[in-house]
C-alpha cells in the first residue's frame, strides 16, 4: 500500500520545506541572540553533576569490558572447538583466566587497568552474578525430571556413588591441606566440607554437550549417564545448601535458617508450582504467542526466589535453580524462555562470570613446588573418586567395564558448575584465593581430560564444530 | 529408550546403596575428628571476607529491588492497559513514577530505602543504562528503512515540519524558563537545545503500538503516520547527538569530536555494514539454527559501538542505536535476536529503566503555582508545537483534516524515547531535577492524551488488550 496520495506537487512541497529548514536556523539564532543575555535562575548544584560525568564514564568502561569479554569468549571458545576437540565452554572460562592476574596483568598491568579498570569490577561483579542467577534458573528449568523419575536402581546406585567417594576422599585430603592452605578463621568443618563437595560436583551441561556432540545422548549409555547427572546435580546443589546453611549459620541461629529453609520449600511446592502450572495452561491454551506478562511473571517469581534463598542464608544461586526446576517445563511458556533468555545469558552474562573468576584467580599464588604439588594431588584425588567411583559402582551393577569407565569419565566433567561453587567458598571465605586457582586450575583439568580420554576408549567420534556453548 | 539394563538385582543395589550411605556418614565424622585436631596454615584475611559479605547482601538488594520493579511495571502496565485502553508502556512508566521519591518515599520512607537502597542505586542505575542501551539497539534493529526509503514528499514534509515547529517553540519557551529555572554553569545555548529537542521528540514504538491495538498500521494512514515517526526518530537522534556533542565540546574541542564522528560513521558504513551482510548471508545459508557465535558477534558490535560513541562525547544510546540501524534487518539473524533478546530487555531491564528515571524524578519539586504553570506551559507548547506542527503539514500537503489531526495526535506521543533525552540532559547537567519532573510529567501528558483524543476523532477501536509493551 501507498502512503497518503495528496493534491500536492512536489515544487510546492520542496520550497515549503526548504523555506522551513532555513527559517527555522535563523529563528533558532535569533532566539538564541536574546536569551545569551538572560541570567540562569538557578545556583550550579556542581556536586551532583561532577558524580553523574564520572557515572557516565563508568559506563563505557563497563560496555568496553563486557565487548571484550564477550569476544574473548567467543574466540578461544572457537578454537577450544575447532582445534582441540572440546566443548566450547572450556576454552570460554580459559578466556575468562586469561583476562585475569594470570596472564593479562602479567603481560601487560597497563592493558589490565584499561579492559577491567578497578571502578568497573563492582559492576561486573554484579553483571556476572545477575548473570549466573539467571543461568542456574535455565539450568534448573533443563532439568530433566522425567529422567530423575525413571532413574533405575543402575542410576542411583552410581550417581550416588559417584557423590560419596570423591566426597569421602575430599574430606581425607582436607586433613592434609587444612594445616597447610586453610585461613586461620576457618573451621575444619567448613573447610572440608567444601572441599569434599567441589570434588562431587559433575557438570551437566557439559556432559549434556559431549554426549550430544558424539550423536550418544540417546543411547542406553548416554541416557544413563544423563540421568546421573541429574540424580547427582539435584544432590550435591542440596548438600552445597546444606554446608552454606552450615557455615552462614555461624552468625544465625542454624535451626531458624533450616525452619525457613523448609518453609520456602513447602511454598515452591504448595503455592509456587501450582500457580505457574495454571499459568502454563492458560499460556498454552490461548492461541496467541506467549505474552509478556506471562514471562514478566516468571521472571519476578525468579528473582523473588533468589532474594528469598540468599535472605535466609543459602545463597541466590539455590532460589534460581529450585524455581526453574519446580516451573513446569512443557510448554510454549517454558519453550519460549528457554530460547529467548538463553541467548542472552550465555553470550554475554555468562563470560562476564568467567571473567569475573578469572579476575579472582591468580595461578601466581601457585608460587612453590609444594603448590603444585597440592594441586596435583587435588586433581588425582578428584579424578580418582569421581571417575573412580562411578566406574566401580557401574561395573557392580553390572555394566561392562567400557561403559562404566565411559560413564565414570563423563561424571568427571565439572566445568562451569564447580566454578559456581568456587566462587561461593570464596565469597564465605571459607576457602583462601590460593585454594581457589588450585581448585579452578584442577575443575578445568578434569574437564578437559575428558573428550580426549573418551576418544580414546570409544573411537574419535567425527569432529563436529559445536555451534552454541553452555556448561 | 531404557536406561542401561544390568544383571544386578534390586536387593544388591539397595543395600549396597544403604550400606555406602551410612559408611560414608559415619566415615565423614572419623575424618572430621581428626581435621579438628589440626590447626589453619594461613593467617585470617579478614579484610576480603568482610568486604565480600557485603557483596553478598547488594545481590539480595537488586534482586529484590528487580523483582519489586519488575513486577510493579507489569502491574500498572496491565491495569493501564485495560481500564484506560493506553499502551501499557505508559502504566510501567507511572510505575516507575511511583517507585521513586514523588509517591513511595512520601508515603513510607522506610519501605522505600528497603526496596531501593541507597547502596543498590549505583548498581540499578548501571544495568538500567545497560538496558536502554540494548533498547535502542533494538529499536535501530526495527527502525523500518523501507518506510525510510519510500517516504515521499508528504511524510518528509510532515515529519520535518513535526520537528523544526516544537524545536523553535520550544526555543522561545526557553527564553521564559532560562531565567527561572536554568542552573547557574548551563548555556542558554545547551539549555535551549535541550528543551527544544525534549519538544520535537516522537515515541516510534509507542507510535507503532497505538497503530496495530487500532488495526490501521497497514492503512495509508498509519504507513504514512510510521514513516513520518522513522524520519523524525533519525533527525531527531542526529539532533540530539549534535547537542550534546556541543555540550560536552565544552571539555574537548568540538572539532575533533565531529572528525570523530564522521570516522566513526564512515567505518560503520563502509567496514561494519559490509561485514554484517556478509555474516547475516553465511548464517542464511545455512540449514543449522542461528549460531551463538553469530549472536555473539552482533552483541559485541554493538558493545563496542556503543562504547565508542560514549568515548568519542555522544553517548553511548546513538552507537547502539547506529549499529542496530545499519545492521541488515532481513535474515534469521535479526530476527533471532529480535524476538529472543526483546524479552529480556523489555520484560526486566526497561522497567529498571523506568524505575530509575523514577527515582530522579521528584514531582514534590514542583511546589509552587508558578513552577505548575511552568509545566502547564511546556506541555501546551510540546503540544501545539508537536501536533499543530504536524497536522498544518499534513493539511497543507493536501490530507483532510480528520487525518491530518489524527498524525498530528500520534506524533505527539513522546513515551519512553523522551525519558532517554531527558536522563541524558539531567546526567549532562544540562537540565535541573526540576526542570526533569516537569518534563517527565510533560512526556507522559502528552503521552497519555493520544489514544482517548484519537478515540473522539476516529470513534473508538475495539478495546484489545494488548499482550506486549515496548516504547
Amino acid at each position: 500500500m501507498e502512503p497518503l496520495q495528496t493534491s500536492s506537487n512536489r515544487k510546492r512541497v520542496l520550497s515549503l520545506y526548504a523555506f522551513a529548514i532555513f527559517a527555522a536556523v535563523g529563528l533558532y539564532f535569533v532566539i538564541r541572540h536574546f536569551g545569551e543575555q538572560l541570567a540562569p535562575g538557578v545556583e550550579s548544584a556542581a556536586a551532583g553533576t561532577g558524580q553523574i560525568a564520572a557515572h557516565g564514564s563508568t559506563l563505557a568502561q563497563v560496555l568496553l569490558a563486557l565487548a571484550v569479554i564477550t569476544f574473548l569468549a567467543r574466540l578461544v571458545g572457537g578454537v577450544f572447538n575447532r582445534y582441540l576437540h572440546q566443548p566450547p565452554v572450556i576454552g570460554e572460562i580459559v578466556a575468562g583466566l586469561m583476562l585475569g592476574p594470570s596472564l593479562l596483568k602479567i603481560i601487560s598491568p597497563a592493558a589490565f587497568t584499561y579492559l577491567l579498570p578497578p571502578e568497573a569490577a563492582p559492576f561486573l561483579s554484579i553483571i556476572a552474578k545477575i548473570g549466573v542467577v539467571l543461568f542456574m534458573f535455565l539450568v534448573g528449568l533443563e532439568l530433566d525430571l522425567k529422567a530423575l523419575k525413571k532413574s533405575s536402581h543402575t542410576t542411583l546406585a552410581i550417581s550416588h556413588a559417584s557423590i560419596v567417594v570423591p566426597f569421602l576422599l575430599g574430606s581425607c585430603l582436607a586433613l592434609l591441606l587444612y594445616p597447610l592452605y586453610a585461613e586461620g578463621h576457618v573451621s575444619f568443618t567448613a573447610f572440608s566440607l567444601f572441599l569434599a563437595i567441589s570434588m562431587s560436583v559433575t557438570a551437566f551441561p557439559v556432559l549434556a554437550r559431549i554426549l550430544t556432540d558424539r550423536g550418544i545422548q540417546n543411547t542406553p549409555l548416554g541416557m544413563t549417564a544423563l540421568a546421573c547427572a541429574a540424580v547427582d546435580d539435584v544432590t550435591a546443589w542440596t548438600l552445597l545448601a546444606f554446608v552454606v546453611g552450615i557455615v552462614g549459620a555461624q552468625v544465625e541461629s542454624a535451626a531458624m535458617t533450616l525452619v525457613y529453609v523448609v518453609v520456602y520449600i513447602a511454598v515452591m511446592f504448595f503455592v509456587v508450582r501450582p500457580v505457574m502450572r495454571k499459568l502454563i495452561e492458560r499460556v498454552d491454551t490461548k492461541s496467541t504467542a506467549v505474552t509478556r506478562s506471562a514471562i514478566s511473571l516468571v521472571f519476578v517469581g525468579l528473582l523473588l526466589s533468589a532474594y528469598v534463598t540468599e535472605s535466609i542464608g543459602i545463597h541466590a544461586l539455590f532460589g534460581a535453580f529450585l524455581f526453574g526446576a519446580f516451573m513446569p517445563h512443557e510448554g510454549k511458556l517454558a519453550e519460549h524462555i528457554r530460547t529467548g533468555t538463553a541467548d542472552v545469558v550465555v553470550v554475554m552474562f555468562l563470560p562476564a562470570f568467567f571473567a569475573f573468576t578469572g579476575m579472582r584467580t591468580e595461578v601466581g599464588l601457585l608460587d612453590s613446588g609444594g603448590a603444585w604439588l597440592a594441586f596435583g594431588a587435588i586433581t588425582l584425588v578428584a579424578t580418582i573418586g569421581k571417575f573412580g567411583g562411578s566406574a566401580l559402582a557401574g561395573r557392580s551393577v553390572g555394566l561392562h567395564w567400557r561403559d562404566a569407565s565411559a560413564i565414570g569419565l563423563l561424571m568427571n566433567t565439572r566445568g562451569l558448575m564447580e566454578l559456581i561453587v568456587l566462587n561461593l567458598g570464596l565469597d564465605l571465605g571459607v576457602i583462601s584465593p590460593t585454594v581457589f586457582a588450585m581448585m579452578v586450575l584442577m575443575a578445568l583439568t578434569t574437564t578437559f581430560m575428558a573428550s580426549p580420554l573418551l576418544d580414546l576408549l570409544m573411537g574419535r567420534n567425527k569432529p563436529q564444530p559445536m555451534p552454541a556453548a553452555a556448561g
